[in-house]
Order: structure tokens, then sequence, then C-alpha cells
């Protein structure tokens, strides 16, 4: 489709899988002429997202939506970024713009919006996302990258980092610190979210199925607490503790054990994306008149407030940088959960 | 145990079953003498709840916990109430009164908290219920009856009305009208939630599998919209529609299709307690940043609260009154969901 579209004239080199088993390839495809509202960037890194999002939707389960890169071109009505500027592109690429939840800033809930990958732009073209050296998108829905954080570590807070800042600033705890916070699931989402907690004052609790992340989680990640999920004695030791629960965990679970941990009127808000239901037992939401909440990533402005946030705390992913020509070694260690926490492509090196 | 309980001196008769299966018979018990904390209550009258809960806790089922009457005595330390004074008493008996949940009038959430029937009272004797003549109760767990509330058709707003009044009063339906309210099941919590729900100003929806209710539903209650759960393109037409939706269903259902008809940030609190855990899809809480909360009836304080309410609005329940002698044949109809929509007991009947 999107070669068909008239102003779709700059060819551009990519990588792409065309079916879940295949390998990662390089293919050449179109993308738009920068228009009036476009800036167009130069990607220096994108990270890869193993998006529970996208297997679900029988997508080829590794994403490209946390990319930084560089201003190469800016359209005429915009004023907001230069040449040369540093920036961040995440999963949004456009939103009808008009509807009440655009109006108010959240239009990452609107229901014309388009994802960066596999999406269907204004246009009418399909966007393909950040494995490729060059993007055009609209500027209102790129952000700055504060100077003080690399651009390698800084890509996947574009979506990991703004997945569990929400959740965080949506129930208050950017501004009443000394709460206590657990983390289900130590990855990618994981990892930042006790960073986060930590920076912003609070007593921060790992939940993890792996007794041995118990070290690497409170000597490298600052973690107050750890409670081995399976271990029955621990998690009644800390029933009715914590204030806050941010569940990052995609695979199957019953809400019921960790909803016990919460204190009465205490929240649980699920981020990750489990492809089966998961069991909500009514006793312990209940008798602990407990709170469930959903929460997808967050809007552009609490984007770029994400960002200030992580330059301002110097708070940046743990990443293993890869180049193009690893990719297909890093996807079989992604399956397996081995890396810590997130893989991220140099898209800007020579090779492959 | 309450019968070796020193102070339990007063034999009182009752009716009970022992075991699930039997039939309801007449038997005697001992209550405590009326302490200075105490208000002894002749017992008018007492809702039949088809109590999930304690259907899952291996209780017989039914339960009593729905009571109205008159002061017959009242203890030294005693002012809120006087001998001849219309109260009800609801599910609680006791709890800490030391804890923060008590000491912020949530005492219906305290750990230590004891219900109205099988919990342990202070003095470690058992609490009976309402299915008896007469009732001693800690003064601080009883609430006034408004003197324009019949007092057969007020006892079932002890449980089912409490039940439904707290989730529209923590999510501000009190003092702002004009939400978009759902409510799934049209039975004792139900049709109450209805009524709350137009008198407070709100446009109420009811959700059912049941087509046959929709005349009801409308022409008695007053409800605005009704919607067919099981056809899809009535839910499809109805998505994000609704501020909240009050879940009074107690059977088993997925969580999904009802989310679906929330707005974006919309609320469902469940009431029901079904025996085996919901489903709870990610996708429409995440992609909705909808909210799921539990509630289990309400402090005395709320229960009081409601109580004036009801007397404000003149609300009460739709209730089918019959006496002891036809309790067996009631528990059966009941087992049908065959009653509009409480059963109330008239013990101050005659017979048997």
């Amino acid at each position: 489709m999107a070669q068909t579209t008239p102003n779709h004239t700059q060819t551009v080199c990519g990588w792409a899988a065309h079916d879940p088993s295949s390998k990662v390839t390089p293919y050449t495809f179109k993308r738009r002429e920068n228009g009036i509202n476009d800036v167009t960037i130069k990607i220096l890194y994108c990270g890869i997202c193993h998006g529970d999002i996208h297997q679900v939707r029988n997508d080829w389960g590794v994403t490209m939506h946390e990319i930084t890169g560089l201003i190469t071109k800016v359209g005429s009505n915009e004023t907001k970024f230069k040449v040369g500027d540093r920036v961040g592109v995440g999963c949004l690429a456009a939103s009808c713009l008009d509807c009440e939840l655009c109006k108010d800033s959240q239009e990452n809930y609107c229901e014309q919006m388009q994802l960066t990958y596999n999406g269907i732009f204004w246009d009418g073209s399909i966007t393909y996302g950040g494995y490729s050296k060059m993007l055009v998108a609209d500027h209102r829905y790129v952000v700055h990258v504060p100077e003080n954080l690399p651009m390698d570590a800084a890509a996947p807070l574009l979506c990991a980092g703004i997945t569990v800042f929400c959740p965080l600033k949506d129930n208050n705890m950017l501004d009443l610190p000394g709460k206590r916070i657990g983390v289900i699931g130590l990855g990618g989402l994981g990892h930042v979210a006790v960073k986060f907690g930590k920076a912003l004052g609070h007593h921060v609790t790992v939940i993890s199925t792996s007794p041995s992340k118990e070290k690497e989680a409170k000597d490298c990640l600052g973690a107050d607490d750890f409670i081995v999920s399976s271990d029955a004695a621990q998690m009644k030791a800390g029933k009715r503790s914590l204030d806050f629960i941010l569940d990052t965990v995609s695979a199957y679970h019953s809400l019921g054990p960790y909803l016990e941990l919460l204190k009465v009127n205490g929240t649980l808000v699920i981020v990750g994306v489990p492809d089966k239901p998961m069991d909500l037992p009514s006793f312990p939401l209940i008798f602990g008149k407990r709170v469930v909440k959903g929460s997808f990533i967050g809007s552009i402005k609490e984007l770029q407030e994400m960002m200030d946030m992580c330059g301002k705390y110097n708070i940046m992913c743990d990443i293993e940088t890869i180049t193009l020509d690893k990719i297909n070694e890093a996807l079989g260690r992604l399956a397996k959960n081995d890396v810590k926490y997130r893989f991220v492509i140099d898209i800007d090196a020579e090779k492959p």
C-alpha cells in the first residue's frame, strides 16, 4: 500500500521478517516526503521490544517503536524542532486529533490511534517502524531527548519507560513519596519501574518467580525488598503491606495472590499483556476494596514529561547494544528472556 | 460455644438448618445479657439474602443479616438509642475498634471484623444472626430506620442497599448527577441499584442475560435503557458508552465484554461474589485505561447515610413477605431466582 501512495518517493533501507519463523533480512521500501507538519529523523538507535501486544495480534513478536535519532529536516509548519535536535519516537504515529480524548492529551486512547508499526497513517500508507535508517514523522508525535541521556539507553524509555511512568503518575506516585510499591516481574518494564520508584522516594519491593534475581534487584537496581511469588510463606508475610503494585508480567497468571499483598484500598495496575485472560478471584478484590487498572503507554505530553524526569534523575534503561548482523541471534536470546534488560540496535553502525 | 459463655443466659427461639440439604427448623439457643454498650432488639423482619459469600464458605447458603426491629432495652453507656426506636442491623457484629481502618470508619475492612452470623463476638460467643425473635447487639453496629420507611421493605437495604450504595458513593455518583451508569444483573442488588441511580439523577442502563426483564426494568424500576448481554449487536452498539458499571452478578462470567461498554477511564465495581475466579482479559482493561474495583458492604457510618438517603428519596426494596412456615418453600424458589426481589420473613407473626 505504501508503495503506491503518491508522495511516498523516498527509498529507505530497512530490516524485517515476513513471518514469525523467518529471519530478519534487509529490504527496501518507501517513506513519504517530509510534509509541512513532518520532521525527518536520521535513526540512531532502535530498541527491541518483545511486544506482547503484537504477538497477540499475530504479528511477528518484535516491534519497532523505541526510536532515537537526529532531526535532519523540518516541515514549514513546525517550530518545536530544528535540524540536529536529539529526538525520540515511541509507539504513536497518528490519532484523530479531534475527539475528546485527543483534545484532552489522551490521544493514546483515541479510537483512531495508529501505531508506529503496522499502523495506517493519515495518507493511507502503512507505518513501518524504526528498523531503518530514516523515518518521517508528524512532529506532534515526536519528543525531545534530554542532553544528558545517551541516545542508546534512552531508546527503550519510549516504550518501557512510558508504560510504567503513567501508572505511577496517575496514582499520585510522582508527588507523594514514601509509598510502598510492588513491582511484579523484573524485565524490560520492571527494571525501569524499580528505578522510577526509587528516584521518586518510594519503598520498592520486587515480586518475582526467580529467587536468583534478588541480588540484582537489590544491589544493582536499589530495590528495598524482594518477594519470591512461589514462596507461600513470603507471600503471606507480605499480606496487606503494599499501597500500589505494578504488574509487568506478560505470562498468564492469577491476580489473586498479588491482590492479597495490597493494603485495603490498594491499587494494582496491569501493563503486561497476557494473551489469555487472567484469573480475577472476587474475594481479595472485594474484601480488601482493591482496585485493578489497565494502562497503555502514554500520551505524547506524558512521553515528554517522562523523558524530562529521566533527564532530571539521570534514569536510563540497562541495555545491550547490538549491530544489525546480530539481530537474529538477539531475537533467539530474547525468546528465552536472556537479556538485561533490553536489546538496542545501533542502526547507524556501518555493518551489515 | 455460646451456650457455655457465662453471660449468655437468655434463651431465644430461632430457626436454622444444620446442613445445606436439610430443612430449616425451630431450635433454641442462648443470647448474651444486655451489656453496657448493647441494645436489645425485638426483631420484626429479616430479609433472606442468598449469600453467595456463605455458599463459598460452605455455609448453608442463606444468611441472616438484614434485620429490622424495635429497641426494647438500652445499655447504660448508650445514648444514641432509646426504647421503642426503629432500628436495623446489617452484616457487621464487631470489629477491633482500634486499627487504622476502624478509626477511619472503614471497620467493614478491619481484619478482626465479625459478621452477624457465624461470627465470633468479643466475648467468644458465636453470632447467630436474625432468624430469631430477639437480638442483643453492640450499639455501634446498629442504625436508625427513617420513620417513612416500612420496616419490612427496609430490611434488605441493610445488605443489598449498602452493597450498591458504597460503590456509587466512592465513585462520586452521589454528588455528580448525569452520569451514564450500567447495572449488570437485575436481582436483589441490581433492582436497588437502579432505584438509587435514578434517584440520584443518572442515566441507567440495565445489562442482563434475560430479555424478558426489559419491560420490568423500564416500566417498574425506571431504567432508561436495556442491553441483552448475549446479543452481540447490542453489546457492540453500547461500546464506550458508560461511565460506570455496577456488576451484581454472582455467577461466573468474563469481565471482557462488559469492560468494552465503559468509556476510557471508566470503572466497573464488582459486588457479586462468583465462587470461581472471573476471566479478566487485559486488552479491554489496558486499551481503555479501565478500572475494576471490589467493594464489600459498607461501614456503619455509611449504612446510616444510606438509610437516610433512602428515607429522603423514599427508596425501599421490592419484597415478598412470608411467615416462617413458608421459609423452606421460599428457599426452594430462591434457588431458582424466583423472587422479586427479596424474601422478607415476618419474624413477629404468630405462626408457626
